[in-house]
């Protein structure tokens, strides 16, 4: 363990405009994200940075002496990424939070990292724009978070991810250099995709200090349309047809059995909680009614007992709203039954999908634990969550087990180990199982190469391979 | 200049599946892509690689040996990028071209990278699909060089670019090391995002040899409409208002008076050659007609002489076909004015796309260089070409100087040096003023991590930084 009375940090409190903090109970609370991972050791200090000076400081700060740095955002990630490493800095661009300008006729808008999510949405609906990606945690997670993970969300089976909005960052390297990387322009191959590169680094190679971000039309109120099935098989074979007609949904998500009962805990959508699987699809297009009317079709085709409409916006806002509390359910769930909840983020193709279902239910009934499966349907990316109990070491023992072997469940059907929610530490050993040994060295080196004295997040996404 | 006597290729010989040569004629051939560039000194030998195993041969001998290697496709390229190297082993692809799978119901394709472009859309078409970017050289590039160079093309106003398009690659690295990166599925953040850092790279990091490919249903027959404007300045005004609106043209392609003129020395296009400019416009939406109609009043708004539209779709493919024919004949009248064209790839913001142009006519004027623009005007994508004399000094120089001063304007525009074409050996120069001193370091440290030897395709893109 690092010998934190040893770090004298009065120089780099005194550079910054922001804060610096050494308060334990601070700490604590910021050495988390939502994952369940606890680091082990403590933090050398928490800086909050109010602008890209302060961010200058602390890696120039940290470089010199070597000490370990955690870019922070809100924290809201689930695989780790952003929990503390022992002797490190926690450094936290939450409050460079302004938009700092935008750009209606060529539709960018360039931000702080720091920015909201749903703030940014909510400051461009004005204007008649959108920013899509819509991770489950919009309304808490950060702009810099989103593209430190490429984040996803349910706007993906039609409009992308993450890194498809990201045309310009500065970033500030491992010994504070700020440079800019990428081009505002729509296209642009002026040197290697470096913007690309950053996005999804989850803090390992820079901290992103500005982003400028592709920008679309506010899109139509969309139709919706609630498919209930008597089991996941034939939920997830009407994904995989429906998709395979070259649907362009805007929307489509699935969820199991067990997880409407658990929504139907915490709130009432008016669900019926004896169904195998339900279906929620919308459509923004101008063809939404066609839209709904074949995906309507294709699930009755496909052993839909029923499938209902949206006929108001609000109806529609409300299936929604039930699918974003699957994970308040599952938290509800998991506080009454010891505590723990790992979410898994399989991606498979979507041919593969009820097979990877399938499979979830015999690790489920060979293990006994429990678990419950959302879906980003129409992408094939699927979040079992893995319950169990803390304080019983074989529920611990049998969750892990359970939880790997859905990660290696999607391996085997030509998937990968996350979709979305990214490596961190959670899946930190099962990238290695996932890229073949020329692509783990070139992991390794590039790394090296970007910051050579491995500060940036150590112990985190890259630390296996 | 290397020995190449000093060269026992016998080994290498013995090895390949695929053939060696070293026939100076032959050699000659392959030392050049499209572009002016002409290679000083010699390659060593052409490989024509007919499986992956040769290509690992070829990189190990030349590894071992510290020899140049110079990627090749079918040499469409505009930059230099696969011209010779002096001592350099010239490695084709271009035999490896077949169609490996197609998976119709996750819409990928694997292929070879030596297929051409033009062959894999006309395999998809029976199966409804298609695999959008469309690059000018379509009916003879390779899909490993779009890769390579992150080809654009018409459709990228709507359809984005090739890496938009690329899942998952197999390449070659420089020690002969096999390696897949990215993921099939729709999503996946398991790691850095190398796919995206080789798509662009130019064959400075490794030789792509398997490709899968996202791919989209086969689109409806597009509406066209061809808009005839006074000057270039009310016809690119007209695309910044009309693209301003949000909308989503399949295709929006400008033309100056000079172009068109040019165009009607080659073929019978029924375009009047003394308009100021024209821009073709297309939608394949199903709001086709509405979109034909607001672009046509959005022209007339901006000073329009007149909106004409395809009435068929055969008059539909006869002014795609004129815009096609704007590079044959920019080539027919090199031909008949000393040889000499170069081609700008700028690529700017669309405000600034009005300004550019006016830029660009002052450069004319200034030098008395003869410049014709064409431009996927859509995406603010301007290419100017430059004329000239080879066998006139002053011309050569006046025109160096004009190409130059068009890529400093669109830098001072917010826009970069290349929007589609790369940097290659053309404008190795310019990217080192394009990208500030920290992105120049990661480019060179990420090179040398990669390629440690530096043996892939010296002297091109990364030379300058």
């Amino acid at each position: 363990m690092t010998d934190l009375a040893a770090t004298d940090l009065t120089p780099l409190a005194a550079e910054l405009t922001g804060s610096l903090t050494t308060d334990p109970d601070i700490l604590a609370t910021h050495s988390l994200d939502e994952s369940e991972y606890r680091p082990e050791g403590q933090a050398l200090c928490l800086v909050r940075a109010s602008c890209v000076a302060d961010v200058v400081a602390t890696m120039r700060f940290a470089h010199a002496r070597g000490i370990p740095v955690v870019p922070q955002g809100a924290r809201s990630g689930l695989s780790g990424a952003a929990c503390a490493v022992d002797g490190g800095i926690l450094l936290s661009v939450r409050s460079m939070d302004r938009i700092l300008g935008l750009d209606e006729e060529n539709k960018t808008v360039t931000v702080e990292p720091g920015i909201i999510n749903q703030d940014l949405k909510d400051a461009l609906r004005p204007h008649g724009l959108a920013y899509p990606p819509d991770p489950g945690s919009v309304a808490m997670c950060t702009i810099g978070g989103n593209i430190a993970t490429n984040a996803g969300g349910m706007c993906c089976v039609k409009y992308g991810v993450t890194r498809e909005y990201v045309r310009e960052i500065t970033v500030v390297l491992a010994d504070g250099t700020v440079t800019r990387l990428g081009h505002r322009t729509v296209k642009g191959v002026a040197g290697l995709d470096l913007v690309s590169l950053f996005t999804g680094s989850e803090g390992t190679l820079g901290v992103i200090v500005e982003a400028t971000l592709k920008l679309v039309p506010l899109g139509a109120a969309p139709l919706t349309a609630l498919a209930t099935f008597p089991d996941v098989r034939t939920a997830t074979e009407t994904v995989a047809a429906y998709m395979a007609t070259g649907a362009a949904p805007s929307l489509l998500e699935m969820m199991d059995g067990m997880t409407i009962g658990l929504i139907n805990e915490i709130a009432d959508f008016g669900m019926d909680s004896s169904v195998g699987a339900v279906l929620i699809m919308q459509s923004d297009a101008v063809t939404a009614a066609d839209d709904i009317a074949a995906f309507s079709e294709t699930a009755r085709d496909h052993g839909a007992v029923d499938v209902a409409f949206a006929d108001t916006p609000e109806e529609s806002e409300m299936l929604v709203a039930a699918r974003r509390s699957a994970q308040p359910g599952n938290e509800h769930y998991a506080r009454n039954h010891g505590g723990g909840q790992l979410i898994d983020d399989v991606c498979v193709p979507r041919s593969a999908l009820a097979d990877f279902c399938s499979g979830v239910d015999a690790i489920r009934e060979e293990t006994g634990v429990t678990i419950a499966i959302v879906a980003h349907a129409g992408d094939g990316n699927v979040h079992p969550s893995v319950f169990y109990d803390h304080s019983d070491p074989a529920s611990v023992a049998a969750a892990t087990a359970a939880f790997d072997r859905i990660m290696a469940l999607g391996l085997s059907l030509g998937g990968t180990i996350t979709g979305e929610h990214g490596v961190g530490t959670l899946k930190a050993g099962w990238l290695a199982e996932e890229l073949d040994e020329g692509n783990r060295r070139l992991h390794r080196d590039i790394k090296k190469a970007v910051d050579p004295t491995g500060i940036l997040n150590p112990g985190k996404m890259l630390s296996h391979l």
